[in-house]
């Protein structure tokens, strides 16, 4: 029993990382879409999404059988129920790359400052996922926390913009448009991060029986 | 057996509709704390999202153990796994109306014309979550249904406050704070309705065994 237990938790880990991955690619491409004009990535982070759902859903029946099959207690049951909330904030990370790519063609065809930001919080965001996944499989508590200082620097970087969005509204030579949209696409990363935070601290309850929120 | 799930549940449903009521009335006061200055309504929100999580911890032990001394299947699972996806969308509501009142202290003091519509975005996702919330209890898909109708209304609301606010910033007589801040209310709206959304798929699976997503 016990054999198969970790056996089935294997499987779940080796999933939870390739949905991990599958959300990676879908924001990397999503910061890209606002680089560059066209459908091309819009479709991709699309399809994404899709894979994303399928992988939470395949996810959510290995953990729903450990449940019902093993009946864990203690810290194997605080491992599957978070890896069931892991997934929740997995989804919606896909989900707002689609957002992104979706706003992407009036920005990509200008050049507010704004961007440089906006693809710093990308790959920030980008390596808070991959941490707080790996933190998870390798019950790495120093490594979840990590996650989640490191959501100062989004949090930093989107009032950043939020700023700079003030500031072209301002200067009265713009036609409205791009702020809100560059506005939007910075609460979607600075949403993806938030995630990447609410991952990172059912890491922490997995391991400590702790859930800080 | 039967009849001691048979009065977990119940006690389920009590427990979702108690969190249902929360999300209500922190929505409501929200949406409210855009018309009036001072903090008496980040204070109360805060309160309310408090009892929230602390709802969803409760609810959460309470689908645990159904799954765990009950070992439910085919309907039963899917009504306990949907309470535990449901709950997920509630916690948020929840923080997205304590994020309302934290950007409301310069909305609250000025009179645009998207304050209107920010209201009936509120009052449509409240009735929202009062709705799905109904039909999980009740098993009503017709309901389930209406609600993710309703969700284009609260997409219109949001896209005519995008369309306001974009001719504000056009007509370049704002210094740029309000825009944002309005834009930003009228997401976390337009992210609560998404939310009820989710919820009514999720009664929609627990009743029909398909899950649209």
């Amino acid at each position: 029993m016990r054999i198969h237990f970790e056996e089935q938790l294997k499987r779940l880990h080796v999933e939870l990382i390739k949905m991990g991955s599958l959300c990676e690619e879908a924001i990397s491409l999503s910061a890209k879409s606002l680089e560059t004009p066209g459908k091309y990535f819009y479709d991709k982070v699309k399809e994404l999404e899709i894979a994303i759902d399928q992988q939470e859903n395949e996810i959510e029946s290995i953990c729903m059988r450990l449940l019902l099959q093993q009946q864990p207690v203690a810290r194997d049951l605080r491992n599957i129920s978070s890896a069931l909330k892991m997934i929740s904030d997995m989804e919606r990370i896909g989900d707002q790359a689609v957002d992104i790519t979706e706003i992407a063609p009036f920005i990509s065809q200008s050049q507010p400052k704004s961007k440089v930001h906006l693809a710093d919080m990308a790959r920030i965001v980008v390596s808070m996922v991959t941490d707080s996944i790996e933190a998870f499989v390798k019950k790495d508590l120093t490594l979840a926390q990590h996650v989640m200082k490191t959501d100062d620097e989004v949090d930093a970087l989107f009032d950043r913009v939020k700023e700079e969005i003030t500031d072209l509204i301002a200067q009265k030579d713009t036609d409205g448009v791009l702020p809100v949209d560059l506005l939007m696409a910075a609460k979607y990363f600075e949403r993806i991060g938030d995630h990447a935070v609410n991952i990172a601290e059912w890491v922490e309850y997995s391991i400590t029986g702790e859930h800080k929120k």
